[in-house]
């Protein structure tokens, strides 16, 4: 089985946002073990769109469209591609049903144009939409298979997961397998050299990914069934986790915030931050995790000198003798945080996130992180972040990010 | 002139990469007054790659390749593209000359493979790769353009500024202008009902983008001069403007973050922010932004109830009578952290951001927030962000915006 994702709307054609809805898509294909074969993107303009449907329905077996779905364009990719496979489209009472519910809910006017969003076409598998108004659907016929999903991201991924997943795996004669290793800590091309001959292999494979500071090592195995997958990739796994081991932490997890929370709510344990350069990015990437209330007790984001002092308790000698930047301001904030929440484990990040601030001596980039334990023992690191202009962002993400692995270190430390 | 951009990378149909490439492309070509009708994406397979090269010549004047110069499938990409424009390739002397350099510089033996990436087609420009080993080149032939660019970022974005971006200037004819109008507050098909008889407009066109709550509209003119093309838009700009009046935050800024830390500069005020279910992402989002220490004081993200009460003094009677998630909590987090950092303004929120902790009163999704003047004088507005499952993302990003948006309404209208 191959497959080809057209995504519709002209936003993509001019650049407004990135395809990752086909990344996203094709990721989640080729773990079902269908081929991706093309992407397409055409705008909303129906000659276009319906040449575009004709090819992909002459060369791909399934054809997945996202986008285009939405009360303004509605009659133009449903319908054309529905007269494309010769299916009528009538309306889905259900999908009416969630549509009203949808704008009684958010308390709004339902328009017109939103019923005609519930139309689907005869014979399909409809895919109800639990984040929007667009229903989806998946219609085999004649030998193809036709699945459209909404546009937002939020919407298509939700909508696959639930609906149209199940729907494909079930078209599908073999298994992918993944086992994905975060690693952090270590550098992309020493990680990389390190692994390198691992990454040979055919099956299965390993792919490694670096993004904002880590590295995410992906095992993938294809075979007829889950278990000979998981024999395939054992070996492999093994021999990764061997030679990367102290920078690992963790497996099949999707960040380091996950880990950190999870951790913490294992041990029954509580942490407080105060933040200056990252400016409450570090406590927002914890709070996102769900759970996070029982272990995250409260975040500083202490811009301001006196905010350091009067809050934290940061002493005005240690500012004016070492500067707001510094591993003793530092300390002191994660001591000052931890003693205010009363918790387990405090954490204070001071540095320089740039453009602007940098001196020769603290240059943009350099960045104090300090962890105190439960026995008010500091650990800190000295780091620096910096890589060129407009690297604000950067700073600010990766000194969160060494924050959350020097916590996770330590409680793993401890046993 | 219409264009279509032909990526060419396994990577890209395994979803390892978002296709930021044709992103990037597809905003420059449209500077340049140059239609976008199709992306698509093809692997590293010679058939599949042919056919997507003959049906973008048969349908596009421009095509423009990323990837699959890298010396393993050089062969591939760049023969069948020269062959069938009928163009032989020949060894660049020059490129040879960078290649050789570039391994020289990085220290490492440059292998045979490398030397193929100096061939060029007869009759093209070359564009020279300052960031890698391939280079790229333009050539017109038979009335079509063949644009063939390398697939790593860093060396695409580099060379079509220096290079291809020129060779495409020479081609235009027409330019294209584009103002944004930032939209706040109203749903996305409230606000497209309103407009929905100017995007019927050819010229200039009116395009909205939803996105987390929301809306872009886009006016975007083509013209033979600029002055024209702003001709052309301020009537449509001014007919929005007039509709959608009490909604726009913001004309050619990029985010409600940035229009709100802006004001606060121009009009010498600070700021402070109480958070609860938004966890720090209010702070986050305004710490993003260069400049914002003159401006944010402090953020305190108040998880725990003991830290409401014990840092931003939030009565003991207020949270057990109204409980935490309440107009008079939220009212009492933004006095109490004005007063902490004694700044200007003061924002607290409470909320419900899921999927756990709603009741059948106090659903998931709810948030007050509430936003106090300098005179102490308190704004509420009581949110019902639920959107379905999985949206604690979504209830937090929508929150921290009606914050924003609330003292961005709140500095203008005291003028």
């Amino acid at each position: 089985m191959n497959a080809e994702i057209l995504a519709v709307g002209t936003e993509l054609l001019l650049g407004d946002i990135a395809n990752t809805n086909a990344q996203f898509l094709s990721k989640e294909l080729s773990a079902l073990g269908i081929d991706v074969f093309f992407h397409s993107v055409v705008g909303d303009n129906q000659n276009r769109l319906k040449s575009a449907l004709e090819l992909a329905f002459s060369r791909s077996d399934i054809v997945i469209t996202t986008g285009g779905l939405g009360p303004t364009y509605d009659d133009l990719t449903k319908e054309t591609a529905s007269e494309l496979l010769g299916a009528k489209l009538i309306l889905n009472e259900e999908a009416l049903k969630r549509i009203k519910a949808f704008f009684e809910r958010i308390g709004r006017q339902m328009v017109v144009s939103n019923e005609k969003q519930a139309l689907l076409p005869t014979g399909c598998v409809p895919f109800q939409n639990d984040c929007g108004t667009a229903p989806g659907f998946g219609l085999k016929k004649d030998g193809k298979v036709l699945m459209m999903l909404p546009g937002p991201p939020r919407e298509m991924t939700e909508m696959f997961s639930k609906s149209a997943k199940p729907f494909l795996a079930e078209l599908s004669d073999s298994v992918m397998l993944s086992k994905e290793i975060r690693v952090f800590g270590i550098g992309e091309s020493s990680c990389e050299e390190k692994i390198k001959d691992l990454t040979e292999c055919k099956n299965p494979t390993l792919a490694p990914y670096a993004k904002s500071g880590e590295v995410l090592l992906r095992i993938t195995a294809k075979a007829n069934s889950l278990e000979e997958a998981e024999n395939l990739i054992k070996p492999m796994a093994d021999e990764v986790i061997s030679r990367l081991k102290p920078y690992i932490y963790g497996v099949n997890v999707s960040s380091l915030q996950e880990v950190l929370v999870h951790l913490l709510l294992e041990k029954g344990k509580k942490i407080a931050v105060a933040e200056s350069c990252t400016g409450g990015l570090l406590a927002k990437r914890i709070t996102e995790i769900s759970g996070a209330s029982q272990v995250f007790e409260c975040g500083i984001v202490a811009y301001a000198n006196h905010i350091k002092e009067q809050i934290l308790g940061v002493k005005s000698e240690t500012l004016s003798q070492f500067g707001a930047v510094s591993e003793q301001t530092a300390i002191e904030m994660a001591l000052g945080v931890k003693k205010l929440a009363n918790s387990h484990f405090g954490v204070g990040i001071t540095g320089i996130a740039g453009p602007n601030g940098g001196t020769e001596e603290k240059p943009v980039g350099l960045v104090f992180v300090a962890v105190v334990d439960e026995q008010n023992r500091p650990t800190v690191r000295r780091l620096m972040l910096g890589r060129g202009q407009n690297e604000r962002e950067y700073v600010r993400y990766a000194a969160a990010s060494n924050a959350m692995d020097m916590v996770i270190k330590l409680i793993r430390d401890k046993g």
